[in-house]
């Protein structure tokens, strides 16, 4: 990529000072909660920008970003639109590489704030100032001392998050590190103004920090470079998108949000499918399958075999299977007899799915043959596992399973005396866990697909 | 329906005693399951059956049913096959209604087990004695003193279930407890040899404690029969059914798990739409759906108005409206200016979805005057409510809501400090909450689709 963007995005994750301009002690200041939240995650270097010079958050503050004595590469700002021009002309001054601007009344409220927003993105510009927004949250960065809103986790990983909702950033960021997996880098662009999700697709495909790319867009500033760089990038990376406004009230709705103008679902549809990108429709989607691609490969084919106790949730999961794109494995005659040998021949099934039946909590050596035989038959692409209700029969399946070597997906439903134990055994063993094995088998149909889509290439 | 089953359903229901045959204190043994999670629904008389006079979870054994000095209406049946004939028979010279088989190995095994269940429903039937199963869980009853496992909640409601798969009986009607709904009655099927879908949906339709009629169903025993009482009983109750087997792969799981032949896809499509029964496709969506009908009435139309804090949920479940069925309200310039009026004109929207922005959180009346004017729109059908973050929004929320009103779904996205307790106070007061956007659209639009269902009668 450019090297200059790519530095100005380096000193914009990794500032060296960061100055929050509109800060005060007041209750419900922005400034006072981004100054709060940089701290929590250990920046060294928060410097409070306030007129009056007042103590925000136990820091001394200074009247203008110039008066900082420190270098300062990042400026968060979140001021009303009127004070902007002057804040941008200070930063400037400064020398700062990237203004975050929380600041909202833009592009999205139609003609007015689109030309106010572009002289103010002309006169950042003119002064080698990059803009984050506006009507945005700004960055989430564990190794740069950065985040959009308290509590957030300082442990980084291989995820990376582009988004166009502030909110949005926050909440996905949160609900997958619930779920162990952690972020190098998110970022909410607002509305784009600048900086845009081709910008930081580019960036993001070149970190070596960065193996999944996941993101909520409501539309491009860059349609033909986005595609572009995501045919180039997918292969490498899963880049996995949530698409808000396909639908015309969607749209409609993310015209007034960010001042997206969005493609219809049709276009979108075509683009996802020429360049590997993995759609998604939910936010709780968009978790689920990154949970699958995070903590799995993808597998050899589209040949799902499921293993579970409950015997009425393994019906539900083969539909499940089919309607996401699967298959289930035909299992040869040696398989089913290797399995049949070591479980009951009643209140069971060796077809597949393998139904172990209800006794199967407390012999966890039938889920240990059965995932072992299933591993070694060249017909099984993939497991999905449901059931596991206690630590002897999860071990047992981290176990097998890593015989094998093939793809996993793992179905507990509901919440049991030592259900969160379980769940974090099978997170630290490396096995995305989901609530619904309709959700596991969408999640795993979007892994074979990426699997498809790589061996297409 | 015809007086004799109801009578034998009611004493089966609510048995003035239960014998538990095969029960030993033996770990594992599934007769101390049952005895002991009979005593704990506080049935009051408990009878081990057990040949070796054991002390069974505490209670004195008998050697079989006939010898039990209680009036005994109800066996619970957890033996080897072979035994059947010889407990069936004593179960008969007692006087019993109804037997629950637990034990497997019939119909789904093939036609050796097909014959052995016919001859053994032909015994008992001629006996005056009704089976529940084989290969099935039984029933929860909190007023009869019955569950399928241990820690069933003892509180009563008017929800009901009827499944073919016993785990699913356990897990459907726990989650659905921890979202504070609450059953009257639940029945595993398992094979259903003898009472069938058909006859259970026939007695809830009557049941005045059942008001929400849910099901997993794997097949039929009486299409004809169960179809039409669908149809007479939806317009008073609704119906929610998940039907397990609808593609090929999982029809064949369900001959081998109960023995079921599946309908085709098409088939139940066809059905479901002249009959008005809901279709769900998971656990997950059968437990959302259930909440829409548990704390809401159907809306008088399709159109919603989503109110929310974060921008980008809002855009999304704008998406997740249309793509579930529902309409975005078009909102009269009275209603648009009244929220006008009360919010700030930055950072938000007063187009449908209504977008009070960041410091949404802060500002109950925003929510409060927001909700006023859209329960007044006659334009709004429905609400479609994201965030509520705290206490006093909730408050502010619910009680705006109740003015106007019209149905509901809030969505709570993710866990916060305080989220137990929000989503605790929004249940109390009859509202449903959902984790994401797009299941609180499904649900609604399945709420939307029984009430257009309802207005074409």
């Amino acid at each position: 990529m450019n090297p200059e963007l790519k530095a100005d995005l380096d000193r914009i994750f990794y500032p060296r000072g960061v100055a929050v301009v509109g800060a005060s002690d007041r209750p419900g200041n922005f400034g006072l909660m981004f100054t709060q939240t940089f701290l929590q995650m250990g920046h060294p270097a928060v410097f409070p920008i306030n007129p009056r010079g007042e103590t925000v958050a136990g820091l001394t503050s200074y009247p203008a970003i110039a008066a900082v004595p420190h270098p300062v590469d990042l400026a968060v700002i979140a001021t009303l639109k009127e004070t902007l021009p002057g804040i941008v002309a200070d930063a400037s001054a400064k020398g700062v590489k990237g203004a975050i601007i929380f600041t909202s009344g833009f592009r999205e409220i139609g003609e007015e704030g689109e030309r106010l927003e572009r002289e103010m993105v002309a006169q950042a510009r003119s002064n080698g100032l990059r803009i984050v927004g506006p009507n945005c949250q700004g960055i989430y960065c564990p190794k740069g001392g950065l985040a959009v809103g308290p509590g957030a986790s300082r442990e980084s990983g291989p995820a990376a998050l582009i988004s166009h909702s502030g909110s949005l950033t926050n909440f996905l960021t949160r609900s997958a590190v619930s779920r162990g997996m952690f972020f190098a880098k998110a970022i909410s662009l607002g509305n784009e103004a600048d900086l845009n999700s081709a910008d930081l697709l580019e960036y993001f495909g070149e970190d070596p920090d960065v193996k999944y790319i996941i993101a909520y867009l409501e539309g491009s500033r860059e349609p033909r470079r986005f595609f572009e760089l995501a045919r180039r990038i997918s292969p490498q990376k899963p880049i996995i998108i949530w698409k808000g406004g396909v639908t015309q009230r969607g749209a409609r709705a993310a015209r007034s949000h960010t001042g997206a103008l969005a493609a219809s679902e049709e276009v979108w549809r075509a683009l996802v499918a020429q360049t590997g990108i993995i759609p998604v429709g939910s936010a709780e989607e968009l978790i689920d399958t990154l949970a699958a691609f995070y903590f799995q490969k993808p597998p050899q084919g589209r040949r799902a075999a499921i293993v579970s106790g409950p015997g009425g949730p393994a019906v539900a999961t083969s539909d499940a299977c089919v309607l996401a794109g699967l298959e289930l494995a035909e299992l040869s005659s040696q398989t089913r007899q290797a399995i049949a040998q070591g479980i009951p021949g009643v209140g069971t099934s060796i077809d597949n799915p393998i139904d172990l039946g209800m006794a199967a909590s407390r012999f966890p050596e039938w889920y240990r043959l059965s995932i072992k035989a299933l591993g070694a038959d060249p017909a099984v692409d993939a497991f999905l596992i449901i059931g596991g209700g206690n630590m002897e029969v999860s071990q047992a399946i981290v176990s097998s399973l890593k015989q094998g070597g093939k793809p996993a997906a793992l179905v507990m439903m509901g919440e049991m005396p030592g259900s969160a134990e379980i769940r974090d055994y099978y997170r630290e063993q490396g096995l995305p866990v989901f609530a619904d094995g309709r959700r596991a088998a969408q999640a795993l149909g979007r892994l074979a697909d990426y699997g498809d889509y790589l061996r297409s290439l």
